[in-house]
């Protein structure tokens, strides 16, 4: 077992009930005017003062790795860098080492509430790629817009499908944004109108970071892929669907997605996760052998959450879902995407498509929820919706949980302004 | 007329005859060991070097600002910059200014001798979208594919169709690359095999890099969009046509794309295009008002070449388009792009899509030139050409000239190496 990740450990730090980020957690993030942080409870944890104050000193560091304004720089020392900051802060904040614990001008220094600091986006993106790994995510779309005894198109067993999405309108959780404009075309009509999309759609996803780049030309295998893995955090592909449908044929969806996609500001690493390993399921037919996996545990137990909260009503969860239903995993994505020779770049980010479980409760976005619109979501003022309307706020949830210990990621949250 | 495209111009540098790189063009482009550049006929003008001789003084830039790997911290300066510093090289390099010219010390440090330079890529291209705006191009693909009577599906002609790239894998001419890998379909098949592609492709393309960038929830109309664009460069997007075949379902190219973009190494700024501006083709129906344009010449007339030389054989032209066929503006894709309120930013790459002409000898990519293989290229030594094979070099030549004068954009060129 990582060190950092025995159950048993505690901090000096208090952690609430029910904190995403016990001792255990550790994630990484970047705070306005902190650069790189972390987390225990609700204390935000300056990487860069614990450094100018030499508490990394065993640690071989570039100078001001973390006063920065993404994490790249300090995720391209490597793994072994990584985990060895991560024992190190599992070590500096236990409860009985008395280093900083005892020293309360460097606490001052170092420590600040969370309530107190803005988050930004932890990682310059290069790269979005966005995957399509849910099966019955696909099942469920292939169902409404296609034939449901023919559900899933050929190739969906064969590869994990996927498109580049837009790095650009990536936002950071609190960070609203306007309702998108464009073409759509009114049903059973070729004639398009412009005008603010009718159909705003959440994508309930979750998306790893990448932690070391390849050369072009070069590839990852699934047996390598988790090397190049830095972390994951909550992702809500914001859709509109009604700009979707005209759109996206035959090169697939664009304006419908990059007015703006959510993440979480912290990323939780591999590491922090790995208690939570679990074995994907089965593939049905057999799969290449590029994408063969070794045995193991290759999925991750992930509960996942999402709440609406229209305005001036009280948030209602939605869907309860998991990361562990993805038919395709993180290793698999990482292969294939890398098997013809494209390189990726630390801080590149791929996301894992909408993530259905089997239920109607556990389906991840409002198209499902609703069947496409026959089923509105009902609360109980009774308020009602089949797409989001301005005001509303969406928040995604999500967290690993075992009887001794809980390692989440806090949450991914927006509301939809008026179109402009 | 811009000062600097006065056709009378010479240059004490000597410019051969049919060279892309006369007094009037001043393409910018990065130089290992130099920095930002330009070029006049055969010789590249070190842009650090001249900041730090004074001969700059009279221009407001940061200090070292071409001293980069990337020319966007200069275009970051914004428009008037560039238009003063082209005038200003224009004045310095002209045939009766000795400020320069007599100097032989300060010639020694800012000029070289292209065979000299290794030219990198220009930009870091932040996001990189394609387009699919060639009327032609999509009409034979629509004709081959699906219905010689439909060929356009139902959205073409409304709005520019486009998909999001991969910005990693974008290279600059000369870097040659692999072969790539991946899942296809044998003919009437649904069970993938895997192997290198057997249908290696180009697309004739030309791209253009932002210049201004945009907060994320603003537009961009048609009017403003050319104060947003720094300039051009000419585009090889190759293409593993059987690997597209089996992945693009539903959500468009992915790896039968982002193995390898091929880019030119200067970028031609719109002043210098100015003299060749021409009308746009007439657009049946009309548009919807956001993507109207102002009366004008919208259009640039870019004539478009591409040879393919295999192994120990001469080069042979297999296309001779044109830029100005295009259905759809750069006005137009970038109004279309932000009309969502999707952001963009200095050193996106936009790129046009495969620029068929109307006639077979005028088409852009070999799928169509064979027609799906039914005429292979014949080539006179009795080789002969469906897709490309191991050891062929494609280059893309591209200039726009009138009686008086030549502004080209030098070539795009890569040779396909064996798959790994």
């Amino acid at each position: 077992m990582i060190k950092a990740n025995d159950p048993s450990l505690q901090s000096w730090i208090e952690v609430p009930v029910n904190s995403d980020f016990p001792i255990q957690n550790l994630p990484f993030g970047i705070a306005r005017s902190h650069g790189a942080v972390s987390i225990i409870g609700n204390t935000v944890i300056s990487l860069a003062g614990l450094q100018e104050l030499n508490y990394f000193s065993a640690i071989k560091l570039p100078k001001s790795i973390f006063a920065s304004d993404s994490l790249n720089g300090f995720i391209e020392l490597g793994k072994p860098t990584w985990r060895t900051l991560r024992d190190r802060l599992s070590e500096l904040f236990r409860k009985d080492n008395a280093e900083l614990r005892d020293n309360e001008e460097a606490k001052k220094k170092c420590l600040v509430n969370i309530s107190e600091v803005t988050m930004l986006l932890p990682v310059k993106i290069g790269d979005y790629t966005d995957f399509y790994s849910s099966k019955e995510h696909a099942s469920n779309v292939g169902s409404m817009f296609r034939d449901p005894k023919n559900a899933l198109l050929p190739n969906w067993l064969h590869l994990p499908v996927a498109y580049h999405g837009r790095a650009s309108s990536v936002i950071v959780s609190g960070q609203n944004f306007h309702r998108p404009k464009g073409q759509m075309a009114p049903p059973n009509t070729e004639t398009p109108v412009f005008g603010s999309t009718k159909a705003l759609d959440i994508e309930l996803e979750t998306a790893f970071i990448i932690g070391k780049s390849t050369e072009l030309g070069t590839s990852v295998s699934t047996k390598d892929a988790e090397d190049h893995i830095f972390g994951m955090v909550l992702f809500n592909d914001w859709s509109a669907r009604d700009i979707q449908r005209w759109e996206y044929v035959p090169l697939g969806p664009f304006l419908a997605k990059n007015f703006a996609s959510t993440i979480s500001p912290w990323i939780v690493t591999l590491d922090a996760l790995e208690p939570f390993r679990v074995q994907a399921p089965k593939q049905e037919p057999a799969v290449l052998p590029y994408l063969e996996h070794a045995q193991g545990n290759t999925a991750v137990d992930i509960k996942l959450e999402v709440y609406l909260q229209p305005d001036k009503t009280e948030a209602l969860k939605i869907c309860a879902s998991n990361y562990k239903y993805m038919y395709w995993t993180m290793d698999q994505q990482l292969a294939h995407h890398t098997v013809n020779g494209c390189n990726i770049n630390v801080g590149d980010m791929m996301a894992s498509g909408t993530i259905s479980g089997p239920t109607p409760d556990s389906f991840g976005s409002l198209l499902e929820i609703t069947w496409g619109g026959a089923n509105p979501i009902k609360f109980p003022n009774g308020t009602e919706r089949k797409y989001l309307q301005d005001g509303d706020t969406v928040i995604i949830k999500g967290y690993a949980q075992n009887d001794k210990v809980r390692i989440g990621f806090g949450e991914a949250k927006a509301m939809v302004l008026p179109a402009t």
